[in-house]
């Protein structure tokens, strides 16, 4: 699909589409076809940082809740997200050895005691070590910059989703 | 369960109850879940309604996508939220006869392609016929105005959905 054919879609087609950019958080797609048509998708990228940055600190809290922990009870009970599903299983999520899973395990609920969310990473870019070794430092900052870290997590998740679902070649011409 | 039980609940815990008060935008009581504990459920209710009303306006309308159509494709298709199809069916709306099935889904296609959202109305405070005819009358508005009286039922719908949900009792000393 390219930019001419997402700018043909109603509002319905785009939420079925990319309703699920910014996990379970629908609202986010839904926001943005407002600003139908983009003349990118760059332009609907942008439109949707904007988005996430307009919201108030609760705002992006709540996005950041609606995700679910890694290597955690939606991976074990089937009931992840295809796009979550697919991205912790790539990072080598649903793989982990026994000591593992309880260090991933231990150290999540440790995250989430502390922030008040969970810990949001973009598994695609990181492997299973290196996503333990994060979890592990990011255990010590400070509440506003992890926010702050974890949005930013998001945009490269959404960004990756993206491109997985629209062809970036040469922009339309509006 | 009381305001007393609610505060006690962790982040997932609340989403899971409250994760659809808003129509398929649990962001919106996993952004609020940040301001807990509250006094009572009314003090539950303020800060979901703030929420909304501080999200710019493509943000409501993001709201208003994410509903349903009424007597549309989710109620024939089976494929509704279980708090939609209770209220549709109470309204009678999945007992619709022929020519006002036909009726209904044309005034919403009328009503999708002049404001680029779905027709919301508080379904449990209004009987078919009411709906009916305000979907016809509402038709007629004006973008801004429909878009703001829209999510004034969103709000209704989210007070019932709310104290179907938590005891009303006295209010939680904090």
């Amino acid at each position: 699909m390219d930019i001419s054919a997402v700018n043909a879609l109603a509002y319905e087609e785009f939420e079925k589409i990319f309703g699920n950019v910014v996990e379970k958080c629908p609202i986010v797609a839904a926001a943005v076809w407002s600003q139908c048509p983009f003349k990118s998708l760059t332009a609907l990228e942008d439109a949707i940082f904007e988005f996430i940055d307009t919201l108030p600190e609760s705002g992006k809290e709540g996005i950041l809740r609606c995700h679910p922990d890694l290597a955690g009870r939606d991976l074990q009970m089937g009931t992840l997200t295809q796009e979550s599903r697919e991205e912790q299983s790539r990072a080598g999520l649903d793989a982990l050895e026994s000591a593992e899973r309880t260090r991933m395990a231990q150290l999540n609920e440790e995250y989430k005691a502390r922030f008040g969310f969970p810990f949001v990473i973009c598994a695609r870019m990181n492997d299973k070590a290196n996503i333990l070794r994060q979890l592990s430092e990011r255990c010590q900052s400070e509440r506003a910059a992890e926010r702050a870290r974890a949005v930013e997590e998001v945009k490269k998740i959404c960004h990756l989703r993206l491109q997985g679902l629209v062809r970036t070649d040469a922009p339309n011409k509006l």
